[in-house]
């Protein structure tokens, strides 16, 4: 069995279901290799550590942020590049994503060191954005600022998206938390 | 000598040193009791463990925020309450506490463990003034925009007051990000 099967949503689904049961502590990176069907040595070769199995998407999602913001038209303003951005991300979530996106955050809710790591690569989209942002000519405080709300318009939706009960698409959550953002900051 | 010496502006720029100097892992929670003057016993009375150090202000840094907030009359729209808040925290750090600002920046930047606990901290910080903004009759979805995006204009007008050269007040760059997140946003 390829060890591409750790990074399919069925295989996803397996080791966060370990995770949730056991504990992520608990768990060790023998015991998802042997869930998914692959030797800890194959294991090792695609994650550093038991930890990188949650955050592995990290590139594609960073990935997903820029081609967005990079096929905007020339001459798009700071805040609509970060909508073409939202809208690119955003589609990277479908709704069949949404059990796994919730049970993934489980995991990560029950363990500060994880809720610790997951803070840290949102911070670093903030980073990437506010990069692209200045390569496309925007002012390093324009920059900083559309990157960073850009980042928190992503967690707040995303918060809201994986909540039990809540039906509506990701894409519809982000562009009425943004929509929010314009009305509350524009005053 | 009080162990309150470990928390005064002197006894911080002495231990921040340290960390600078040795690097953060090689420097232990008895160097920094020895740097300070207080035994070993007298510093774990007072901090779980040596990172805690960086980070003891936390409280006093948070309670700030809500004091700024929570004395703006009612019907205070809620962008308002949170500049009303940013002004209350800039206050904490006048530009005689810079030079300590600056080197614990350095100290944590070098540790990838200590940003994380940063990040974290910050990320609490919203938490809190959300919760603080639905006490005031803001809505769920306002109280959650108004709050990371006030934490996150905090996060950039800090990394620029820390910059070397820059000679500006935090109120003052706090007040020009605001400024500038309304005018993207607004439109």
């Amino acid at each position: 069995m390829s060890a591409a099967v750790i990074t399919t949503l069925a295989g996803m689904v397996r080791w966060l279901e370990l995770f949730a049961e056991r504990g992520f502590e608990q768990t060790t990176a023998t015991d998802i290799a042997q869930a998914v069907g692959v030797t800890e040595r194959t294991f090792f070769r695609h994650f550093a550590d038991k930890r990188e199995v949650l955050f592995h998407g990290q590139q594609v999602f960073e990935r997903a942020f820029l081609d967005g913001l990079e096929a905007a038209p020339p001459g798009t303003a700071p805040m609509d590049l970060i909508r073409a951005a939202l809208d690119s991300a955003t589609a990277l979530f479908p709704d069949e994503r949404r059990p796994y996106s919730r049970v993934r955050q489980t995991v990560i809710d029950a363990n500060p060191a994880l809720a610790e790591r997951e803070r840290h690569k949102l911070a670093g989209l903030g980073t990437v954005l506010a990069g692209a942002l200045r390569r496309r000519g925007v002012d390093e405080l324009s920059a900083a600022v559309a990157a960073e709300t850009g980042t928190a318009v992503f967690g707040i939706a995303f918060t809201r998206w994986i909540r039990e009960g809540e039906t509506r698409s990701l894409p519809a959550i982000a562009a009425e938390v943004l929509a929010r953002l314009s009305a509350l900051a524009g005053g």
